[in-house]
């Protein structure tokens, strides 16, 4: 009854690497991330040849890099240091050390995410699962979260791991709920924001906030750079549901339409379903107790939740979210680094993928 | 493609708790696991009542505790307290966290083991991914894993966190070699021990190691007391393995022979193939590669397994990890808690359970 994929040698080979897609970062974040991209390949090794060639194949999940370049925005906001040149006496190890323990986790939800999704591809590259099947992908997934830890035990201050074990807590029972209440077509808004909260704006706020605690900032900047990086989050969250409905196969690199299939419902789903007859609802509730596939009718069903105003609506209420996050930014003192954190914060609702 | 299982309510009504199956304990012991048992419990709650609810439905795959036994153990021999007196002095509040630290990961990995082997029951009831569905048997696993971590940093020095982080991801590699190397019947004696040593014995000799240096040993006794933990679980694990080709399911309270099935060449029908005639090893080689179940047959390979003396062989070299095991103990001075580790060497070998 309960099925698990064989390795799929031929999608394996088919698969070729390629760099990630970045922002248009300036030089001292590029070479801060360089650092962390080196410090998680670092981490990611093994001395069992099997597992350190798994370690490898992690290596085209690696995307935009935005949790780790968010941590280092804040600690250079923090320090209001000057972005334009590449010294490496500004970037603060600890910093780098944070990040890359932010991101590690943040590919281990990938990993098992991808396990639960079914989903073959992932940034266009087949996903580990996909080539290796899932009992791999699960051990891999746990793996990167003990490495994560491992690396961040490393640290001076025990305060970060407490933190970074309490949120990671936080992602997992966000997930959880998600899972509970699949399938639940009377989902409503506070709950869906309950679990997104937990599922994916906890780590982004994290990400902040250890970017700044170590660069030194007191503990009320520290908090404001959490609840930046959670709104943010949130404005994400919103704008990935979006995409799922109406983004671009092509762009977004992987196939869409999956949250109703998989029994999700989302913010402008839940709203669209608020403002019609009993009929109408009945029938989308069943496809999404059913977990009906969209297939062709993705395009069909954007176009009424366009016409209902629940793609504005969610638009808006990402907005909100976006101008709450600009307002903590307040507590910091003028830099560049400030300027960019305010710029990732508009790119997240205008970005196609 | 990709199957995985819906939740099964029927069957989640059917099981009913039961107390844990125990070692025959002194009184401070039995205290000390009380208080592991609190612990853990303490740390598996959530704010989300639906992830409490599921970490409720943890607490049936609690069994004998033998980790938490050990730490405790290790942590009275060093201190060479008497047990026969329940003094809650005697207990250190540092060893029952580190005990619940270990205990929390064996948990974790119960649950994850219970996702790649598809397994639907143990000890006796149903498992998580047989009433709640892989995909929230996958994140629960991630949940306990990421609050064994939170548990740890909670402690004043860092170095446990560090080697909990590190034998984690031995944990971990050992699985991942299992996987890779499933359906290889041309697999070694040496690779097998790679195996088991991760994927069984370290998390047994941190249990030791962890228990004795929150008891105040210096760092030879805790690097012996990890040796004697590692060498008693390659022996728990041979033993496993013997169970699971001769072992009586009724006893053993899961179903048996599903190593073949799972393609895990283990070290009795290591030793075995390497007494065989071309042809007959062949057949069996044939089954661990298309993972043929072994059913009705497992009676018959165990009666070959006999008389080829590969029973006898894996005994012998379970044996052999126990006499290591108990030399380890001379470093530690004459002690109640000191017997007791002895007796429970003994009693993994002996174990038809």
């Amino acid at each position: 009854m309960i099925r698990i994929v064989r390795p799929c040698a031929a999608t394996a080979a088919a698969t070729p690497p390629t760099p990630p897609r970045s922002l248009d970062l300036p030089p001292l974040i590029a070479r801060g991330l360089e650092r962390v991209g080196a410090r998680v390949a670092q981490q990611l090794t093994s001395d069992v040849p099997e597992v350190h060639a798994l370690c490898r194949s992690l290596d085209k999940y690696r995307g935009k890099m935005l949790r780790p370049t968010l941590s280092l925005l804040c600690a250079h906001a923090v320090r209001r240091d000057s972005l334009e040149i590449v010294d490496e006496a500004l970037i603060v190890p600890d910093v780098v050390t944070v990040a890359s323990v932010v991101e590690m986790i943040h590919l281990a939800t990938l990993v098992h995410d991808d396990v639960l999704d079914e989903a073959e591809t992932r940034r266009g590259h087949a996903t580990i699962n996909r080539i290796e099947g899932n009992e791999i992908a699960v051990i891999l997934g746990d793996f990167l979260i003990s490495q994560s830890f491992h690396l961040c035990s490393s640290l001076d201050t025990q305060k970060t791991a407490l933190r970074v074990g309490e949120i990671t807590s936080a992602v997992c029972a966000g997930e959880l709920l998600q899972l509970a209440r699949r399938g639940d077509a009377a989902l409503d808004e506070p709950t869906y924001f309950r679990i997104i909260e937990r599922k994916t704006a906890a780590l982004i706020g994290l990400a902040c906030e250890v970017g700044a605690r170590h660069a030194g900032a007191d503990e009320a900047t520290c908090a404001a750079m959490y609840r930046f990086g959670s709104h943010l989050g949130i404005a994400f969250q919103i704008q990935d549901d979006l995409l799922d409905l109406i983004g671009d196969e092509a762009v977004v690199g992987k196939p869409l339409g999956k949250d109703i299939e998989k029994g999700k419902v989302t913010l402008p789903v839940l709203h669209h379903m608020g403002r019609l007859a009993t009929a109408e609802r009945e029938a989308i509730e069943a496809r999404i107790r059913t977990s009906t596939p969209l297939n062709g009718s993705r395009s069909m069903l954007a176009a009424r939740l366009d016409a209902s105003g629940s793609i504005e609506y969610a638009r808006k209420v990402a907005r909100e979210h976006i101008e709450r996050a600009l307002s903590e930014l307040g507590r910091l003192g003028e830099s560049p680094a400030r300027e960019r954190l305010a710029a990732v914060g508009e790119s997240v609702i205008d970005r196609q993928f």
